[in-house]
């Protein structure tokens, strides 16, 4: 089987940053997964002892607390510096960002609108910042049923689709007197995107590696099947099916902005060796 | 022949405006045409002796200036306010407000983008108070070539077309940090646009009645022709061209922002006489 790697794939800044942060801090807790890939939190707890707990009450006295890449709420944050713990703070900077903007852009009386996935915890944190609420919609169809006040202010989950995010910025520029954009969507996952639509069009099979609940890792999915029907999501080479490449000869590999390279290794080892 | 009038068509809030403090002023001079329509510009200097002019130079001290509902260049304003004239404002105040945002956003440091076209004494007007001057686009293709830095503001011409406009602000979103949309597009604009457009659907011939210099009687022209391709746009009854009604049944009538009800009536009655 003939392999080809996308030409970006796999691990971003902000997740880079985040897996250093943790090994540099063994015993800390991280408040919710340190990133959406379940191989490497569990490669971090072996090997450095950092664990996963969604309660801040679990956070020791004088212990160290890793805020997610993905930030978390507002109101947990301040719970957070209340205690004696260290605080380490993964948050993405391009996931502050919209934070901040957020935050802002709601003092000075703006309507705020998210385009995301209102259960992510990125939204569910970037939301938090919004002083009077904020709306989260995942698409142009959700916008239309908005009741939209003078002056709105719009920003993106990071991982969001700009397609999706142009066709929202067009309804709201025409149908409000004014609007501010905020293009928050990572550059990372735009190059992710676009090598994997590329390497999909030659491709007989893909192979897109990462989390299952990896929101990133399945827009890659969605762009590879555009092209290729014969793609798949796998979390590690466990998941791959012999099936898969019967009558295949060039086998594309991209993987998810949480993906680490061990993982990916692991599966073209295994693809090779079909 | 039958005629059926468009349900919006003809002057706008801001022409009505523009010619009642033209009638209250007697003996003025506008600098430039007050609108968009000879016919009733010369309505005006023959019944009320206002005279366009577009030489400042030609207002007399101690006399009377009008401003005409395009607006002038800040320069101009502030060239007026030396002299001893009388200064009656006819512009539109939804031209005003682009001239505002102008400013106050060049202000901040923000990179004008105004949607229009160069040419039009609206457009200069409001460019005029870019501080570091405008860029000025009549279409997407020429936002594509722009150079853009990080924080852009957008405006439009009050009488443009509302899907380009969206094309505009969907390309500047995804291609810029932050972008502030101001929809400054007129509403009586789409109004006349959209009753154009249903009324064309079911017409034989379509008259548009309107000055062939004003924007907005153009724009109605063009959409007329998408559904109607016996569209014509006519300053007055004279251009009245009898073989248009052969074996016609139908015919549409609107009129562009600046027409008078006045010439609308006579081409109604020269077309019932056929």
């Amino acid at each position: 089987m003939e392999i080809k790697l996308a030409e970006n794939y796999g691990f971003c800044f902000g997740v880079k940053r985040a897996i250093k942060l943790a090994e540099q801090n063994s015993n800390a807790v991280t408040l919710g997964p340190l990133i959406h890939n379940p191989k490497e939190i569990d490669r971090l707890e072996k090997n450095f002892s950092v664990k996963v707990n969604d309660d801040i009450s679990a956070v020791k006295q004088g212990g160290k607390a890793i805020i997610r890449t993905h930030g978390i709420e507002k109101k947990d944050f301040e719970k957070l510096k209340e205690t004696t713990a260290d605080i380490i703070d993964a948050t993405c900077p391009f996931v502050t960002k919209p934070q901040e903007i957020v935050e802002k852009m709601s003092k000075s009386g703006y309507q705020i609108v998210i385009f995301g996935d209102s259960n992510h915890p990125e939204v569910k944190g970037v939301r938090s910042y919004a002083e009077h609420g904020a709306e989260v919609v995942a698409d142009l169809s959700e916008v239309k049923k908005l009741t939209l006040r003078g002056k709105i202010a719009l920003v993106s989950q990071t991982t969001k689709n700009v397609e999706v995010f142009k066709e929202i910025a067009a309804f709201l520029a025409a149908n409000t007197k004014e609007v501010r954009i905020f293009n928050t969507i990572c550059n990372a996952t735009f190059d992710n995107q676009d090598a994997a639509r590329k390497l999909s069009n030659e491709a007989d099979i893909m192979l897109i590696v990462g989390g299952k609940n990896s929101a990133n890792t399945k827009q890659l999915h969605a762009i590879a099947l555009e092209k290729c029907p014969s793609s798949y999501l796998i979390e590690d080479k466990n998941d791959l099916d012999l099936s898969w490449f019967e009558g295949k000869k060039l086998c594309g590999v991209t993987a998810g902005a949480s993906t680490p390279d061990w993982i990916i290794d692991e599966v073209i080892n295994a693809v090779k060796a079909i």
